[in-house]
């Protein structure tokens, strides 16, 4: 995604004919310059999922006209659908322990400009990472779990509403969310799991795969759903090991790919390109 | 793909608005249903690239109708377009030498239902596969390129179009193709080559990277052109290997990531899934 | 591996200092030339694992009496150890339903002189590959499962003693073996199963991976246990797919991952690199 | 490699029988209890290559008289050999232009104590990474480049010397260093190129990579020799990329690929693992 100034719109429907004719028009219609167009139909679901990202400055209205005049159009197809507009950047609100590879990997990709957000503030359970958050002129919030974890992601919750939070990313938070706020904030709480999902669900992955005897280990980017690492699949990779590998080894090498696999699964959600249907995530790269 | 009759619809043209709206119209106007849909801008080109999937039962008419009716929406936005009918298989012609590995892979997917092409017959210098090619029911040709060969290409340029080839498969052939030939066939010959390439061009590409202390090794399914390996590239994969491995070992390593590499790159241009952009290729997978 | 005449030498003990001394200065007092050597210590069960190639032609005795004069000195270590003779070619009984991708892979390897093995006979329930097993010049048995499992379990277990087998390769062979058979011949049984275990167990593991909606997808060779797909793990590998590929895509790409891991798996333990360990193994490439 | 307190011996040597056994003879000698144990035969120089741990706990001496007491043996071999203890961390010369990701992860590396090195300091020919350097503790270098390009090398080999750095690391420095200093500091220079070497020497490879239309882009981790990006390949590794990826895109993705690789084949330098034989290495992982 360039930093030009662009519309994304994001739509699902029943599958039928006729769609992409019905928008792509719509769009024509009004000289609007597609500069990226993907479909999918979920076969099962007979459901039709499309995004489309348009150059703003093709179009003669900004994007609140835009919703309303494709609002007719929307309902005609019973679309559940979104316009996200590039100039609004998406605030994510860092959730982290005392394990810092992650938000070292994020920070860098913020403070480069390759990760086009805003950070309103970053949360610990811990005040370890004060100094390096600070440093970037973020503010840092420590919010203690030990006396009473209730009140403690109460705090959070609020903390996330009053930021304006539009994403919550557990960049190694290793506290299980409770479900209630898993609800509240669905689709919106990103996790990177030290597994690939659905092997090693919990706690101490990397043990439970040196155990196991694995010839690769891995890590899962995941929507956070009530149900513990059952959330939908963003991205996920894995790398090679050996016998010769310890438990140290793997939790060494597992940090590469967990920074990896979580910056890109944020990226495509922070450019819109994820949507769910079900339990799965469909992800126009 | 699935094995339901359809209808590939390929186009290139000068990038502008409205080129989506046009034809997904010109589809829906005629109730056609699109199964698969992809599109892509080359931006230094400013050319337009798409490609789109049509179930043939959708839609009033034939292919020849469909072609008909379509002129007149192609020249209007100065496209370059082909149609394919799933029923018409494309039809495969094999060159090959003594080594066998991605004959006895290509021939499995064929047999096994997986390739869906015809192959009329199967074409080498040498006499060594025409037992198992002919337990398959496939006529082999041996073409001795000993005593001349300008003459055998020529025989073999004369074997191609009687059997109404669409594409010639260089499958580990080892003969250098001489240039009127490439040009004469030009987009429709697919070689692989036992290289990431550009690196280790020509001849002995194992030594030269067992030489240099690569730490991947790799292999290239390219289109065919009067330049020695430097045709468009389709599809590539690396492999990992060590300063333990010999050459005998890169040569076995790479047997399998040719295989692999080349059954890719012909299904990607089997399936008209495969478009030219001068110097690269744009493949919709 | 090259091709000339070496003895493979492996060995397990209780890990302590002065083992690799002992072990090559036995060989070097007689000559011997090491071509390969190889070392690890497990850990958590403070075990010793070694294995070392040496060239037959360096010693002035052969196997047998290799094996007299070393007995001293394993038992002092208190070593678990086997000599084995590369002149002695491991002999493969392959296990196949109806699928013939791995089948179809291996039988190349061994025509080629790629895997070098002896392959006295090929066993299935089904009599459809009878055609392609007998043109390689290998007996092919037909044995009926339908009527009576045990009886056929039975059948096939005299089958791989009366042809001497080695190991018992199951190539996609589709039938739970039982586990009095798994314990009688442990540690020679390798099954690739068509995932990336621990993940998808059991029946229709693709179809679980679409329904999970992973991102990648995998394969593993390993040895076979009374506990379903839960043996030591040999060789493992995923590959990406996306929202895009349907559960047909998934059992089409697994066949080359399938194909892959179990030919390097088996290569492995044809090679005598597999060492096993409790639930794990050690392998030296 | 564990913290744990050990010496690493590093030998090659014309190759023969007797070797490991006098080696590993030696080390038993004095009751020393080898952790791991590694070695090659490079069969065109016919020269052996090994590599030991010892943990120093278990020698009734230390390095010095290690040192003093092999000498003999290793004249006997005709070795070339070192010996590492691993108390003596080896000291990192940074050097760097404007883009900070490669050191931004190795900084994060070496705060989190996964990379065991010190570094005395880090040198630039901007100004702009001073603020992040410092927050560290490490003192920042500001050597211009622009006046007078010689006298700035001779500055940057005086600060190498006079901070005692046993490697300097090219972290993205984009200069290209002089033959003298090359020769000079030979097998002590490290840098990372941003290209699957031999493909795409020189500059602005990523624009190279786009124009050829490869379908994987790559990083090498390599010694710096007086020839351009032709020195002993540390580590490379490949990235998939497609039609519809920018050289922006490439540059961004390549980000990723540079920091492991340089990363890994730091490591692996630290470590003592690599070592070199003619224009390639033996990387002991």
């Amino acid at each position: 995604m360039s930093n030009s100034h662009r519309y994304t719109l994001i739509i699902s429907c029943p599958d039928r004919a006729g769609i992409i004719a019905a928008v792509s028009g719509f769009i024509a219609r009004h000289g609007g310059f597609i500069v990226e167009a993907s479909y999918h139909t979920e076969q099962e679901a007979q459901r039709f999922f499309m995004r489309q990202e348009i150059r703003a400055d093709s179009l003669p209205f900004d994007a609140a006209e835009f919703r309303q005049r494709f609002a007719a159009l929307a309902q005609e197809f019973a679309m559940s659908w979104q316009l996200f507009d590039s100039a609004q950047k998406k605030r994510l609100v860092i959730l982290v322990s005392k394990q810092d590879h992650c938000l070292n990997d994020l920070l860098h990709r913020w403070r480069s400009g390759e990760l086009l957000v805003d950070i309103p503030c970053v949360i610990s359970n811990h005040d370890d990472l004060r100094g390096f958050v600070e440093w970037h002129g973020i503010p840092f919030i420590h919010v203690d779990m030990q006396a009473n974890k209730a009140a403690a992601f109460d705090k959070i919750a609020a903390l996330f509403e009053q930021h304006r939070g539009d994403c919550m990313v557990l960049a190694r938070f290793m506290q299980i969310m409770p479900p209630a706020l898993c609800q509240r904030f669905s689709g919106r709480i990103i996790n990177i799991h030290h597994s690939f999902l659905p092997s090693f669900i919990g706690a101490k992955p990397y043990h439970q795969a040196y155990q196991r005897g694995v010839k690769l280990i891995g890590a899962t980017c995941h929507y956070v759903t009530d149900e513990l690492d059952a959330g939908q699949i963003i991205e996920q990779d894995t790398l090679r090991i050996d016998h010769g590998d310890t438990v140290d080894d793997l939790v060494r090498y597992g940090r590469d790919i967990e920074k990896t696999v979580l910056s890109r699964g944020l990226r495509y959600h922070v450019e819109d390109r994820v949507m769910v249907c079900g339990s799965k995530t469909i992800v126009f790269r």
